[in-house]
Formats: C-alpha cells, structure tokens, sequence
C-alpha cells in the first residue's frame, strides 16, 4: 500500500488515503518521495476544472525523490538515485512526436495526476521515461518545481532558439516568471520583467531582470515599443495583448506558457507588418528537462521556495491560493 | 513629364495625370512600364483605407518594365534590361533589418505608392536596391503579380523553413492563394486547398492542390485535425480561426497575409497543448523576391491573368472590386 494524501472529490480537502499500486510494470519505476512541489495546475486537476480528474486524486507532479524498486526491463537506472518526474509520467514512444524528441507533445503521454495518482504521497510511480536522474551539484529540496514550473518556461527557450543577444521580456513574476528570469539571465540575455507588483520589481531584479516595467502601466509599456525579441507570458489574466505585441522588434515572439481563458484578441496587422509570431507550448520533453537540470547547475538556478511539512499539505495548498507564495511551494517530509 | 493614371481624391476615377519627376537621383533607375498588376492594395490606397494616401495619387505596385535611365551611381544594372518592382521602391539600408536581409521589414521603406507614384503610368522610378531582373527564361506578360503577391506567398515559405515533407494548407484561392499552391506544390508539399466556392475547388486542384475542403463546412474541416504542419491564410474575412488550429500538428503554424479587421481570438490552450504558432508577414526582401523568380521559372509557376489595356483601367479596377477577377488582373499597353 501506497500512502498517499488524496482529494475525495472535487475542491475537497485533502486527507490521508492509501492506495494498492499493483505489481510493478516492467518499465516503471517506483520513487520513495523526498519533496513534492506545488503547482497551480495541483489546484486546477483538485478542483476539476478541465473536467478531467479522477477522484479520490492524489495530485503532486514536482517529485523529487530516491529510486525504490525498478522494474525489469529498466537499466538506465539505479536503485537509490535521486530523480525527479514532472507532469508526464509516460509518453506512447511511437508517434511522430515521440519519434522527433517531443514526447511532451504526444497526444496520448500519460499525466502523472491524471487517471493516476502522483507525488502527495509517500512514493509515485511512473515510467522509467519519465524520470529524470538529478545531475551532480543539484540541491534536491529546491529542484522540484524545476520539473514542472522550470521546464514550462526553459523549454520555449530551445524550442524557438532564443539567443544570447536577444532583448527578452517575462511578463508576470510569479511561480515561473521567477525562474525565467534565472533562465534568462544565465542564457546571456538582457531581461525585461513585467510585473504588477512593486514590490517583486526589486526581487525581480535581484533574480536577473536588468529592468522593470509595470505591466499595467500603458504608458510605460508604450516606451518599450519594438524593444524585444521575446517575450513569454506566465500570467493567466487578460492584458492588452496587442499593445504587448507592439513591443516586439521585427520577426518577435509573444509565447504564452501561462493561459488566460479569455481569447487572445490579437490584431492581425501587428502580426503581418513586423513579421511576428504568437505562440504557446507546454512542458518539455525528457531531454530538454535533462538539459535544464545541467544549465541550472552550471549557473546556480534555484527556484524560490517556501517550504511545509507533508502533513501541513493543505495549508501549503491555501497558501498557493491565496497569490502569496514567494515564489513556489515545496512539500519535504 | 510622366504620362500616368491617377485618382485626385479617395475614391475618384483614374484620370490621365502627369507629372514631372524631377531629376533622376544617383541611386534610382527610371522604367519603362510595360505590364503592371493591380493588387487589392491598390485599390485600398486608391480608397485611402488606410489613411496613408496622398492625391493625386498614381497607383500600381507590379510593374514589369525595362530599364530606361539609370542613376549616376547604378552600375549592376542596365539601360534596356527588364525588371520588376514592388511594394517597396526603397530601403533605409542601415536599420537592424536592412542589416540582416530583412529589407521588407524596415519601419521606413518607401512603399511605391506611399508619397510617391506608382506604376500605372508610363514610366516609374525606384531606387535601384528594389528594382529586381527577371531572370532569363520568365514570361514578363505575367511576372508583375509576382512582386507583391506571388512574394507575400512565397515569403513565409522561406522565413519559416516550410519543408517539402511538410503537409500544407492555403485558406482563400484568390489573386494570392492561387500562386500559393503552385509555389507549395513545386515546393514538394502535400497541398490542400481551403475554399468557400465550389467552382475554385476543381481550379485549385489543377493549380496544384491534392485536396479540397470548404473553408466554411466546419465538418468537413474538422475531419483534418491535426493533419498541417503549416497553413497560410489570404483571405481577409473572419473565419472561425479556432477551428483552423485545430487542423494543425504539433508545432504548426498558421500564418496569416490576408488581414482581417477583426481580431483573431485565438484560444490560448490551443496554442499551448500543441506548441502552436500563429504569425504574419507582408511582402519579401529583395534577394528572397529574386529567389522566387529563379524558383517561378524553373517551375513554370505563373500567376494566372486577366489582361487588360492601361486605358481600361477603371475598368480593370471595377472588376477586381467586384471580385471575379480570376485570378489576377494585369494591365498592358
């Protein structure tokens, strides 16, 4: 039996639940737990809102832990090593995505919390594709939110090239903007923060943003006319995208990681005249987390966290409710 | 003088105008028009849509002509030698976009129609930097619409590295889509046609497109979900651009050189689900226009025309307006 803390139904408190796994397949590996971040999208499958949760639901898809028991075919890793497994726990490993390196866009690439139950618990089980093994040097209490949070923002990054001399923009400083500017930073960019709020301006900065610029301020924003090469959006609230749109040099990017339910409402003559692009994307795919693992210990990327105890999950989970995480939420025993 | 055809205010009849275009400059070259197209630009300038016309205002943005004078410092070109010339008649040369080949997109090109005069005329002039040779072997009867609409289709093809194992769609079979599949088909691609009118859809297939589907039968467009890599839109009505995304792979892009008034409303989850792109672009640099010509030639890829006489050029105009030209309309001596 697996112990576990589960929702019993949508918006439901969490509770102490077990759960029997089964036999364990033969290319599945099965993790003893160390740290489980926290992420918005924990929040979304407990409350149901994609209408695609499973109840009871034991969410966590930020898992950082030891390798318990390996299954038989699997090779590659090792009893004891410390990994981490994010928000997929298994692609098809036959499609075109996965054959071209973008498992994470496999449309059948199974959700760690989704029809199976993930990381609030005592061990989460995924298959070995999944799992990622921490390189040397990583601190595990911080890297949790790496594997969902990071991924989500590094990955646009080698997707659509960014380079070294481009002028980039986050907008939104918050559980993934934070580490997007780390990101950013260390890629050798010059790096815009937009933000809200005055006072992640000054953190902002300290995190790697060269400058701020309010994100509700129009007139500043107008400043920044044809300014950027890149700009990724962490937010989920509607801004005024084409003004947004209007601070992006020739052939730029708007690239949405965070969704806003209300359409983008873009004017498509902004778009044809500069030659830019708007675009969005999700995690990355086993490789591309690889590779962020290594980039944030060569340059001393952390996420941000705050830590709480398991059995204090559900005040952690208000806590991320409430707005007020500086900047992510961490689960250790 | 130049003996031209001009509008002396928005909306007004063409009129036979002349003026005196003063001495020629270093860098320019005077043509001799023998051909030019009529673009729906032309007819938005004319209409002063766009709020950038200056009256009287000669028009005409494909010309087809031979070189008739040359500027003191014009040396690779020619007296005699015939060129086209487009929506640009002049780049800065020394913006970050010249710099890098992306002479279209330099925020102060001239537009051949924009402050000066165009090409329905007898004679026009340019500065030599957007004055492209047709190479050997091109008919020059029908190479005028090559220069703006043939390049804002083939374009894309280049900036965005569509491959010949692509599966490509062309929304609108007008005086741009039309040219789009010929080039998509030469280019490799398998090409699908959207279009509204059943009398295009059997049209499209001989000018190169494998499939068709009714750009306003949402059923039948659904039953090509997920199936383009890269979709180009040259319409310039509201579609359900929602749906189109959905036609897209993973990675697809859909890419937009009609403009539509009203915004695209695109939804954000599906652009982030499938790492989606939408983008758009106007008219090509001046090496990008000349690699469409060699590539035109050595596919026999010709913008199918309707010809008319320079003194039918109100004429000419009313039948682009009332949309049955099929598929461009190109003026001759």
């Amino acid at each position: 039996m697996i112990k576990a803390y589960a929702a019993l139904e949508a918006k439901g408190k969490l509770t102490a639940w077990e759960y029997e796994p089964g036999e364990l397949g033969r290319h599945d590996v099965e993790i003893d737990v160390d740290y489980c971040g926290i992420c918005h999208s924990d929040l979304s499958m407990l409350h149901n809102e994609w209408g695609m949760s499973s109840f009871p639901l034991v969410a966590g898809h930020e898992v950082v832990g030891r390798i318990a028991a390996l299954g038989a075919d699997v090779k590659h890793l090792q009893q004891g090593q410390v990994v981490g497994l994010g928000w997929h726990s298994d692609y098809c490993k036959v499609c075109s995505s996965c054959g071209s390196g973008d498992q994470n866009l496999c449309s059948t690439a199974e959700g760690t919390i989704v029809g199976r139950h993930g990381g609030f618990a005592e061990k989460v089980r995924a298959n070995a594709s999944a799992v990622i093994p921490l390189p040397k040097g990583m601190d595990a209490k911080t890297a949790g939110p790496l594997f969902c949070g990071g991924i989500t923002v590094f990955n646009p990054m080698v997707q659509f090239d960014v380079k070294p001399t481009d002028k980039v923009a986050v907008i939104g400083i918050g559980g993934l903007g934070h580490i997007g500017l780390q990101f950013l930073r260390a890629w050798g960019c010059e790096v815009t923060a937009f933000t809200s709020s005055d006072s992640k301006a000054a953190e902002a900065k300290e995190l790697g943003a060269h400058h701020c610029i309010n994100s509700r301020n129009a007139a500043e924003i107008e400043q920044a006319a044809a300014k950027f090469d890149f700009i990724i959006s962490t937010v989920n609230v509607k801004l005024d995208w084409n003004l947004y749109l209007s601070t992006l040099k020739p052939k730029g990017r708007l690239h949405f990681v965070g969704a806003t339910l209300e359409p983008l409402d873009l004017n498509v003559f902004s778009l044809i005249m500069a030659q830019r692009s708007v675009s969005g994307s999700p995690v990355g795919s086993p490789a591309t987390i690889a590779k962020m693992l290594e980039f944030a210990v060569q340059h001393n990327i952390k996420p941000v966290v705050e830590m709480f105890k398991f059995e204090q999950i559900n005040e952690a989970l208000a806590h991320l409710e409430s707005g007020k995480a500086r900047y992510r939420i961490v689960l250790e025993r």
